[in-house]
Parts: structure tokens; sequence; C-alpha cells
């Protein structure tokens, strides 16, 4: 793709934004609703290319993990289909009041929710993300730019095009929905420097993708680099359920991000509760390395390293550490943690109200697994991405994150005094 | 200024961020109001080391107008001390819900506000940016880090030294405001390096400064680079208000951002309205250029160059051009505006929500002045800043706009099927 030929791109993305701000909500998820159903419609057609995709995965010799990520059948297909039914049956964040005041001199000012503009979205692998990511923003009025891994080209294309059709047909902008088919890592370069064309970027992947995608970028991204998750057992926490919650932060799917990567647990209960815990994982094939004093407790443990505690495993190892209460373990999460989601287990409502304060993390849990920060599950539909910035958007981010706002002032002639 | 000096000024602003952040609201408005009277018992103290960057900006020969903006004098003082009163009467957004959801399998999801962390702001000239950023930044439990221009050192260092004492006396952490009183621009270099310690980036001044610091800043930065902005009289307009609006928009402040510097007029009423309005502007002493149109109508006005309607002049000069109606005044803003505040006059309901709609501008005016984008104006007491960027904030930035926000998520068992 050459440099002309992204710039016009962009231009015309601009340009569809535009008028994609002023469309109203019952175009929008007329056109959405229509994109769904158009999926199943196209099943056969999306799986094939699909599976042009996994034939070179293997081929490559890409990690099981990678395969699983990338392959669709025919649930999965009906699961993106959902996801943009459930998108098109959300409020529109699109021109609601976020706060009204009237001055003193009669002056009415409201803060009004407007799209973003037009959003750059670099991921890898799953090809759910494409259709997630074009009902998000087509919903809250932003143009998109798709640009997928190599890995994932040929679904990525055949879901784009399905969709891409429906959307025009439904009225919809042709520039609003756009995807780069060329997949040269020059051209990210490239799409990085259009500021002033695209307003916003998000990349989702690997640690190094955004690593480099944010040292490049001259437009704001937001992120998250990791998901180093942890969970608390408090001394009065119920131990069955400390022990659910943590296998399921562990084990449920070991590969994400939201995923517990490092278990904490007070002195006073460790030696009722590690054993039993401890022998649930290895038996589910989890490696635990852990603290001496974990070590002095279940026999056989391999040791942790101060190098552990800052790991994101995205496996199924896991790192135990024993602390002295609520404080150490904050202070511990504060330290190795990426503030992305952190879950106190406890009976406590202090110990409970003193984790939710003093956590700074995006999603902070009191008895729940962390599995759940997920825009889905957080009933947005499905996410554009997960922020572990403070800078405008935090957690999984759904249509309202996908807003800025402009204040719209009324008046009757008032000069400034 | 050392590196390792800079270094550890920033740690301690990011100690002191965490201890803020629990601290309740009692707390922070006593040292606010405390802080206020402080400047009202040290105004001597003040005025004489003002008096200091007045006579080096005289010997300097800076302009008249920023020797204006540098001064201060016991009411300006007052007005300070009034600003940090308004904001310790305003409510604290800190713990404030934004939402809160149930979901069905018995989550309770609330998006929490959370300050930013540590902000660190670049500004020129007004002393009073000095007191009105530590006051939105303390009530918002953000710490401060000021880095002022070498114009007012004196005028900064003598209002936060009287401040920062005061904040110590009631229970702030030390690091929480700090100021930097080397003026050497290296030590810009090195705070915008400062990522992870340093969470948010506002610069004010020109539009040089705020452009090197956004080439130069890893830290996301909120920033306006300039006003060009807009009053469009409609062809309904009542023309003794919008000559009102005008004037004002235009001379009541010329130097500032949110002064008028284009006006635009429909066709229908520009015979009508142009020569009274154009006299009225040069008995003001403002140098009008216009569009040939408009020198058509009245005579004597220099012709407005391609170049005149993208500049921000900050003085008494005015562009003026003659538009076909609403939409051509919506294209000419979008084209070569700044997205920072533009106004409609018109009696024209459907006109006025047409222009609200598709100026995609910061803040956008019905039947006022443009004059009144400013953060008190708004009721925010001051101003952080103002944006014209879309990500996290837009517009004049209050208490609200200095935070972000945490999901806190309360469950009772839950893990993930």
């Amino acid at each position: 793709m050459t440099k002309a030929g992204i710039k016009k791109l962009c231009e015309e993305a601009k340009d569809a934004s535009r008028g994609l701000a002023l469309i109203d909500t019952k175009t929008k998820n007329a056109a959405i609703t229509a994109m769904g159903r158009a999926l199943l419609k196209n099943a056969y057609c999306i799986l094939r290319e699909n599976n042009k995709d996994v034939i070179n995965a293997r081929k490559a010799r890409l990690t099981a993990a990678l395969i699983d990520r990338l392959t669709l059948n025919n649930k999965r297909l009906t699961s993106m289909a959902d996801s943009l039914f459930e998108i098109a049956g959300l409020k529109d964040p699109v021109g609601s009041v976020i706060e009204s005041v009237k001055r003193p001199n009669g002056l009415v000012i409201k803060k009004v929710r407007v799209p973003i503009g037009v959003i750059l979205i670099i991921y890898e692998s799953r090809p759910n993300v494409t259709s997630d990511c074009i009902g998000l923003c087509l919903k809250s009025s932003n143009a998109i730019i798709l640009r997928g891994g190599s890995e994932a080209i040929n679904s990525n294309i055949a879901i784009f095009d399905v969709l891409h059709k429906e959307a025009v047909k439904n009225n919809i902008p042709r520039g609003a929905i756009a995807i780069i088919r060329d997949t040269d890592r020059r051209v990210v370069d490239e799409l990085l420097s259009q500021e002033g064309k695209i307003d916003l970027v998000i990349p989702r992947g690997g640690e190094s993708l955004i690593r480099e995608v944010s040292r490049k970028s001259r437009i704001p991204v937001i992120r998250h680099y990791k998901g180093v998750c942890h969970t608390y057992v408090d001394k009065t926490a119920f131990l069955p359920m400390a022990e659910d919650i943590s296998f399921n932060a562990k084990v449920q799917r070991p590969g994400v991000c939201n995923a517990m990567e490092t278990l904490l647990v007070d002195r006073t209960i460790a030696k009722k509760f590690l054993p039993r815990m401890i022998s649930r994982f290895q038996d589910a094939g989890v490696e635990i390395r852990g603290s001496e004093e974990v070590r002095r407790i279940v026999k056989g443990v391999r040791l942790a390293t101060e190098e552990d505690w800052y790991t994101e495993y995205l496996d199924l190892i896991l790192s135990v550490r024993v602390v002295s209460g609520v404080d150490e373990a904050i202070k511990h999460i504060m330290k190795y943690g990426s503030y992305h989601s952190d879950a106190i287990v406890t009976r406590s409502k202090s110990n409970a109200e003193k984790f939710l304060r003093e956590v700074d993390s995006a999603c902070v849990y009191v008895n729940a697994s962390t599995r759940f920060t997920d825009g889905n599950e957080f009933g947005k539909g499905a996410e554009m991405g997960i922020s572990t910035d403070k800078i405008h958007a935090r957690g999984p981010m759904g249509l309202e994150e996908l807003t800025s706002y402009k204040y719209v002032i009324r008046g009757n002639g008032q000069v400034r005094k």
C-alpha cells in the first residue's frame, strides 16, 4: 500500500466520520442488526476463508493456543453475531447529556457526548475483534480503520467484506469502516503518523506490539501493556469461596490478560488454605512458584524469584506469597502489579473497603474472579480494548468510552463583563 | 537542577499522590480555604516579589500586554483567593459514582471517580495560574508539579511558598505540591521523560511552547494549540444582539484564546449589518480584513488573505466574510477553525440546532459571546487549562476533568463459566 493510498484512506475515514456523527440511532441499529444477520448468512464463506488462516498457522507451526484463538466455527460465529445484536440493543451514547448547569447570568451549559472521530485499531489473531470493534464504533458514530494481524488476514477480510457491504446497503457512509489489506509492517508506521486524520489508536495484542505502537505514535494511544492480576485471600475469607475464585481466576482461561498470575494469602489462614488449594492447582496442571514461607507449608514447591512477581505468565503457572494482612497485600500489588484487575476474598467489610480504595487498578473486586474484566461481562456488549491508562478510559472500553463530549451553550445575548 | 533531583521530586510527588487520594473532603477544603486566607495575609510579600518580575519585564522590554498579564495588585490577589474559596465550596469529584449496574449474575459494578495521579503544568506569565491550579489539583486529590515561565518566577515562587506552607500545616502531604525553581529549559525535557511518575502534562501558553511539549513528551498531553474562534450572524439574528455579542467577543479582551478572530455574516443581512458593525469596530481601534464581498459593502477595508482565515491574531484585528447561510458558515469554521469556541447568533431554532450539532468544536454557542469559554464562567471555580483535544477532556478543565475512574466490583463468590 502506498503512502498516498494510506493518506487517502484516512482522509476518507475522516470525511465519513463527519457524516456518521449525524446519523440517527435507528439507522445505526438497523445497520448493525443487518450486519449480525449477514455474518450468519455468510457463515460458509467466512469459515472457508478462516480455514485458510488455520492451515497457514499449522504450516507455520504456531502454538495450539494461538491456533485456537484464530479458529472460527459456527458457535463462535453465532456468538459474534449475538454481540452485534446486543450492541444494536444498547443505548446510543451520542447526544446524551452528561451534565447541565444554568449559570447566574442565564447561560445554559450542557456537556453532550459526541463521537471521538476516527479510531485505528491494531490487533492480533482473534477474528471476532473485527466484528466487535466495527459494531462498537458504528454504534458510537466513530469511523474505524482496522489493521489485523497477518495470521488472520483471510478471516478478517472475509468478515469485513460481509459487514461493509451490509453497512453501505444500510446507509452508512462507505469510508466509515475500512480495513488495511496489506500486511506489510511499514503500513502501521505510516498510519501512526496520520495525526489530525486519526484521532485515537488502540493496540490490542502482545506487550511488544503495544510498546512499539506507543513509542511510534504521535496520535493518542489507549492501551494496556499486560495483566499481572492478583487475588488476595484475607484471613476472614470463606475458604471454599476463596478456593473457587482463585481456581477460576487462574485455570478457566490462563492465556488472557484478566487471568490471575499471583495469589496472596494471609498468614493466619495460610496453613489451612494453601495445602488444599495448591494440590487442586497441581491436579489441574498448574506449576506453583512460591515464596519461602509457601515452601515451608507445602513441600516441593519451586522458589519464586523477584522476577516472578512481575511476570504475566499467560500460562498454567502461578506465583504464591504469604503476606501479613491486607496492607502488605496492597503494597505487593502496587509494587509488582500492572493496575489491571485485582481481587480480595474476605468477609471483613473494612478490609474490603480498604482494598477497593487503596488498590489503584482499573478493576478492583471483592469476592469475585478477576476473569470478569471483559466488556461483555460488564454489560457493554463487547469491548474495544481494556485500558490500564488513566487518561480517558480505564478497564473494558465500551460505547461510552468511545465518546468525547462538547459543551453546548445556549444564551439570549449574554456578553462578558 | 540535576537529573537525580528531578527524578526525586517526581517520585515524591507520586508517593504523595497515593496519600492524597485517601484524604477526606473536609481536610482538603480546610486546607484550600486556609490557603486562600494566607494569600490575602501575605499580600505585601507576594506583591513585593511580583514587583521584581515587573521591573525585570520592563528592563527586558516585554510588551505592555505581557506586563499587564504579569502584574499583580490587591484586586487580582483577592480574585485569586476568591477562586480558592470557590473551589473549596465545589463538590469533591473523588469517590463519586459515575454509573452503577447490577449484572444478571449478581455482580454489582460501579464506575467510581479517582484522581489521575501526578499532573505537570507548564505555563507562561500569569501568576494566578499558580494558585488556581494548586487549588484544583488539591481538591481533586492530584499531586501537582508547577513549571512556570522565567518572567514570573519570583511571583510564582512567592505564591507557591505561601500556599505550600499552609497546605502542610493543614495535613496535606509535603510532596503533593511542588514547584520547579530552576528556569533552565533542559529541566522541562527531563520532566517530560518521567513516564510512570507523571501521569499527565498540561501546557498552557503560546502555540510554540505547546507544540514543543507535545512533540517531546512520552506522557499524555492535554492542550489547545490556538483559538481561532468564530461568530456567525445568521439572517434571522436580532441585529442589535448580534452586534453586541460580536463586539464583546472581539474587543473585551482580544489577547486571549476565546476571543473572536473571524466574523461570518449571512449575505441576506450583510448590507444592513456590516456598515454599522464595522464602523463600531473601527471606532474601537479594530483593524478589519474582509473578503471581496465585505469590501464591496464597506469601502476602505483591507483584503483578507487565505492565511488570515487561519490566523489567531490575539490582537485588535478581525477577519470578516460574507457567507450564503449556515451551511457555508459551518464549512468555513470546520476548514479554518481550531475547534475551540464558535457561536451562532440567530432566532431560527433549526439553524441553531444545526450549528450546535455540526460544528465539531469544544464549545458551541447560540446567542452568546465566545468569551465565556472559561472555567470560572462555566462554574468550575477556575480552570486547569482549555482542551481542544478529543481524548479525556474538552473545553475548560475543572475538577471532574482532573479525574479518572476505576471499576469497583462487588460479588459473593461469582466465577466465570
